[in-house]
């Protein structure tokens, strides 16, 4: 990269990180709990999404906002689950960054949920370097894409709170490791809470929830009155 | 994107343009056969390339340059088929581009082989903006990605030559439609040239060496004397 296009670079990031703050100050004081999901493309982002919502809304108020390049797909997807779900197409750009959340809520007029979902681009790069004003992120990382993802792309798992396995009804039909991806995991970010789902038989997710739940809860307490 | 990123951009993007086509101009006048492989991460760009470089250094002397962020990995992988492998990483860089192909050119002094592959970073969205000055782009896309990537990230497969379609032995397991995949990839770019492959059965891989020897062949037809 030019220099003239890092110095240009580091201001477009200084106000993002700007923007991502007031948003996330924002969700704070509407008590909204803020999850953002990246992975490469074709992890099992939406399937796992569908899931969360379904099974998070029978108890919460639920919303999901997704980005991709081009179509509707993912949305029309999740709103079997939910109706609050707002898509972003970013066109040729390769990840979702603060400004297109502030749009997109302003836009949506959305009545501040309990949980708010972004689903971001498809893309183990370029999403690390853009905070969404979320509380906790989660990266995940299908059986079907190798145990090594995390030592080539470790700027994504540093940057996320959270790791999910997905596919996990798929190791054995992909000769995947488990044992193998949660060391390289903990090599790139020792100590990373770190789940395995299959979001098609539904193995592992009551854990993710009840996990999303205590996360939900403590912010309660942390909560200043209304 | 603020105004000022997109005109640097735009400069940058030029100049990459220029490099590439006298990369490309280079390529042709040393008689080496230039192959770009993208896909996302763990789709089987190296399983492929592994297999590829074994299949045609039988008859051809071949060489291929890896892109990753971190890691020697797949260098030291293909190393297995051929002993010429040079690994670029790129730090925080979400892609190759026509400086570094290069850059690495000039340091490893490579004596012009027949084919040269050039796998990229594992992203479906930024290499599609970056000309390496390769003569031909593969896309690879896996069955267990599902089969709407082609809508989804149309412009790296607008990029592209040729599509593969790889890990052909999951199907089944993954529940993916091949029919529909080829649908997809005909909508986005209608008469593109598609090959199903398993990296790990072998099926479908020699209708690639085929097309790649019939591609050098007509390279050379069209070749000036040297």
């Amino acid at each position: 990269m030019s220099t003239r296009m890092v110095e240009v670079r580091a201001k477009v990031m200084k106000q993002n990180d700007l923007l991502a703050r007031a948003l996330r100050e924002r969700f704070h004081n509407e008590g909204t709990f803020v999850v953002g999901l990246v992975s490469s493309p074709g992890s099992g982002k939406t399937a796992f999404l569908e899931k969360l919502l379904a099974g998070l809304a029978t108890t919460y108020r639920v919303a999901a906002l997704v980005g991709d390049l081009a179509t509707k797909n993912d949305a029309d997807r999740l709103q079997r689950a939910t109706p609050n779900v707002w898509q972003i197409t970013t066109g040729t750009i390769c990840h979702l960054d603060a400004q297109m959340i502030e749009t997109a809520l302003r836009e949506w007029q959305l009545d501040a949920p309990d949980f708010l979902f972004i689903e971001n681009v498809g893309n183990l790069v370029c999403p690390s370097s853009y905070d969404l004003g979320e509380e906790l992120r989660m990266v995940l990382l299908s059986a079907t894409e190798g145990e090594d993802k995390p030592l080539k792309y470790p700027t994504i798992f540093n940057s996320s709170d959270v790791a999910v396995i997905t596919k996990m009804d798929m190791t054995q039909a992909a000769e995947f490791d488990v044992a193998v991806a949660r060391r390289n995991i903990e090599s790139v970010r020792p100590g990373m809470r770190t789940f395995e789902v299959s979001s098609k038989t539904g193995l592992g997710m009551e854990a993710v929830f009840e996990f999303l739940k205590a996360q939900i809860a403590r912010e309660a307490r942390m909560q200043p009155a209304r």
